[in-house]
């Protein structure tokens, strides 16, 4: 897609100047992610590789979240290795209109439906209950205002155990790293509304071990904050891959096994039930495929 | 739970009478399924048997669907067996008041928010990619209305496979049967309104073969329309069990096993992103290990 071809909303924020950077970043970073991703495949004997699949956005003619006139697509990425018993890398530009319905809802939509948007999503989840699975997203969302939005978390099987507790620790640390290197308030702000987003009401339970999640931020400065949203995405690749390796080799039993599949139940749960992405995606005529590629590849609720 | 303890709604529909035959009725079908179910096992070698755990329904002091002053609760009963790999029957009698939120959308409920219902819904997840699983309730509430509620569908794995076709126009027969008994009009519009709930418009995919679907009946006649919903209940007993031993004993590729995995992932799919009782249940406080029963034992996202 041509980023000259996209609809240019006025009055034009200063995100809309990092469009092609800020699509050429997400791409990048997915080829680096899949990359080490399969690196590690390799490590452990695999010789599993990232399958690319192209698709494109319909323009919605009946004036879904992304109506008339709208276009672009993505790329999914899906592995199923030794390691990551499925992974899924979604990167995707689109561009559209609002409808009249989400409007109201989105920042800067209201003087102007059109928008566009590009991002980097990601799920991985492992074939050993001794690794933790993991979530990462980071997006630049352009209307006649720009912000970007995303994080990352993980979900070790036992939030409990030792092993747990050291790499939630640590993938904790490269996100206030991160955060710090940016603004002192991001850190604590983004865990405490990981926490609150990332949870399950009807079981009162954390879908895992948090991380940091933030939206519609926009400070300004949106080279500074495109900025951050690059530090936000080395972390994910600075932390992620060095816990599932000190991890991947360690045994595990039939038992941990078992409970990882009910874990994964609660993953499920979250995603249907709650997760604001998905559940836009699948109502507003979204890629289903692409969405749901979030699914764990097995699950279980004895 | 006393009947004579539940708040008594007025003006008083000829429902309120029914209420201790009703809540009887279900109970005494809940028996009559498990034991049916049961032997099928005992046929099978296997000595499964249902487990029954009650469960009280907290009076829900912040004011959800169900808020101050309500109680009673249910009895969920599960069997994990040979044939049928897990299978889930839940019978509850509760009363409370429909808080604000609800009231608008609720027959009656305007006027006094008081409520009692009871009901039982069964779902049963079977071993045999070859036998068809399926969903079944019935339920009576009594607000200043009166109504009857439920029905049943019927989840073939491969559903233009020829036993999947015979068995759909069996469990069709069934029912049709049971509408034409007591309203030639009853069947058509029923099986249209089961089609249409029992949808995943994500996929645009119908999650089964039907059945039927009906809420809100009130002819006017309460007995009346009791004696529909036990000859509902009496179909699917006659119609199910019937299916099940004719299918079970079939023997099925690891091929099948898989794809039933998958449309497993379907059935989740559903109930949580569209069923209305799962969404309204997980989403007002209530018991998630009833609710959630339907959850199939094993599903798969390949």
């Amino acid at each position: 897609m041509q980023d000259a071809a996209s609809p240019e909303p006025r009055p034009t924020p200063p995100h809309a100047a990092l469009r092609s950077a800020a699509r050429a970043w997400f791409e990048a970073l997915r080829d680096r992610i899949c990359a080490e991703f399969e690196a590690i495949e390799a490590e452990s004997g695999s010789g599993a590789r990232f399958v690319r699949t192209p698709w494109e956005r319909d323009a919605n003619p009946d004036g879904g979240a992304a109506g008339p006139g709208g276009g672009g697509g993505g790329v999914m990425s899906l592995m199923r290795g030794r390691v990551f018993e499925k992974v899924g890398v979604n990167v995707s530009t689109v561009s559209g209109e609002f409808s009249e319905a989400f409007r109201a809802s989105i920042p800067g939509a209201g003087e102007d439906p059109r928008f566009w948007a590009s991002g980097i999503s990601l799920v991985a989840h492992m074939a050993s209950p001794r690794v933790p699975a993991a979530h990462f997203n980071t997006r630049m969302l352009v209307t006649t205002r720009g912000w970007f939005g995303g994080g990352g978390d993980l979900t070790p099987m036992r939030l409990e155990a030792p092993e747990a507790v050291a790499d939630a620790a640590d993938f904790h640390a490269a996100y206030r790293a991160a955060c710090d290197r940016h603004d002192p308030a991001y850190y604590p702000r983004f865990k405490e509304w990981c926490d609150r987003y990332f949870y399950l009401p009807h079981r009162g339970e954390p879908r895992g071990a948090g991380g940091i999640f933030f939206d519609h931020l926009d400070t300004g400065d949106a080279g500074r904050d495109f900025a951050f949203v690059r530090d936000v995405g080395e972390a994910f690749l600075a932390a992620y891959p060095a816990i599932v390796r000190r991890r991947y080799r360690e045994p595990w039993t039939e038992a941990e096994r078992a409970h990882q599949l009910v874990r994964r139940g609660r993953y499920v749960e979250f995603n249907l039930l709650y997760d604001r992405g998905t559940l836009f995606g699948l109502k507003t005529g979204g890629n289903v495929e692409a969405i749901l590629m979030s699914m764990p590849p097995e699950a279980r609720w004895p």
